[in-house]
């Protein structure tokens, strides 16, 4: 099993959230997703990668495109950034994952944010999303508002700050870390190897 | 013809350098040596990746590590960073661009670097990697002081800043920037399909 740690609104975490489904189907490999406050690390960190850095910016939007389009994945960018709803959308995730529809949920609203531009953690995404998958909006947004799945977001998030991640998409194997899209391969390499197969 | 855009002291342009040679022998494809300083351009825009982020310098060194290792490279990390004559060592590669031994330079520094522990722009290192390509150490110096060096290192870094170059190694297809070691495969894609292969 490879941990997917992610948080919704990081926006390499789009191409992973959209590859991975099929990744688990042809690798066989189970990855458990687990929604956590990446930004409350970032911000710890003072860690700020794009919004007081437009060139940097304009670059990670052309090289999401490009690798969308490598991956057939339909991506409109810029896509609305930074999300206003961050933690929303996070806490809904954080739900899912108790519930077992965060894969579902999380593919629903990346698609709603990449594909058709609408935020997730806001309206009509996130209904949207839920009704998608076959989840009552108004039971979530009233769960994902209570204290029960805060006290589950920070307890992910502690999880994830003590395991010194500070990036999403980060895949964890074992004691291992693999930040990025763009290390996903190292990661099932490592998986099945315990090292990163020569190429 | 790729623009392979560098500077020496960047910890992750360590792999870009030792595998280009091969990679160039292999695909056909020129790359055009040209170091610039990303130090100053980082300044610039406050992009501090590393230095006050001990969380993430600890994992880009082991992701090094483990791609090194993928690569069959034998280094030593971590190395010594950052360095504290970052501008002598990249002028020394400007003049090494106009003369025609930038690359060699560049390999023989980074490997004393990464292998022994030494620091590029400080002795022993600068001497004995110029006396291994052979070059007059005495000569090589004293002329990459010159103003005449100043100003072809600003020069290059001006085209850099132009071109909305923000990070070394960053690999440039016209007009198309791929930005890091991890997206040379992209800027080969690139350079032969004017896309990015579908993988």
């Amino acid at each position: 099993m490879i941990d997917f740690w992610f948080s919704i609104g990081s926006t390499y975490t789009y191409l992973s959230v959209m590859r991975l489904g099929q990744i688990e189907r042809e690798s066989g490999i189970v990855f458990r997703w687990r929604p956590f406050s990446v930004r409350q690390i970032m911000i710890e960190m003072d860690n700020i990668p794009f919004r007081t850095k437009p060139i940097k910016a304009a670059y990670m939007w052309r090289d999401i495109e490009r690798r969308a389009a490598m991956y057939g994945l339909p991506a409109h960018v810029p896509a609305p950034y930074p999300l206003a709803q961050w933690d929303v959308a996070n806490r809904v995730a954080v739900l899912g994952a108790a519930e077992g529809w965060v894969a579902d949920y999380t593919r629903a609203t990346y698609r709603r944010w990449f594909e058709d531009g609408l935020e997730p953690g806001g309206e009509p995404n996130l209904s949207d999303s839920l009704r998608e998958i076959g989840e009552n909006p108004a039971r979530v947004i009233a769960a994902a508002a209570g204290a029960q799945v805060g006290d589950a977001y920070e307890a992910a998030t502690a999880t994830a700050r003590a395991l010194r991640i500070f990036g999403s998409p980060t895949f964890a194997v074992g004691s291992e870390l693999f930040w990025g899209d763009d290390r996903l391969d190292d990661a099932i390499a490592w998986h099945r190897h315990g090292s990163l197969a020569p190429r």
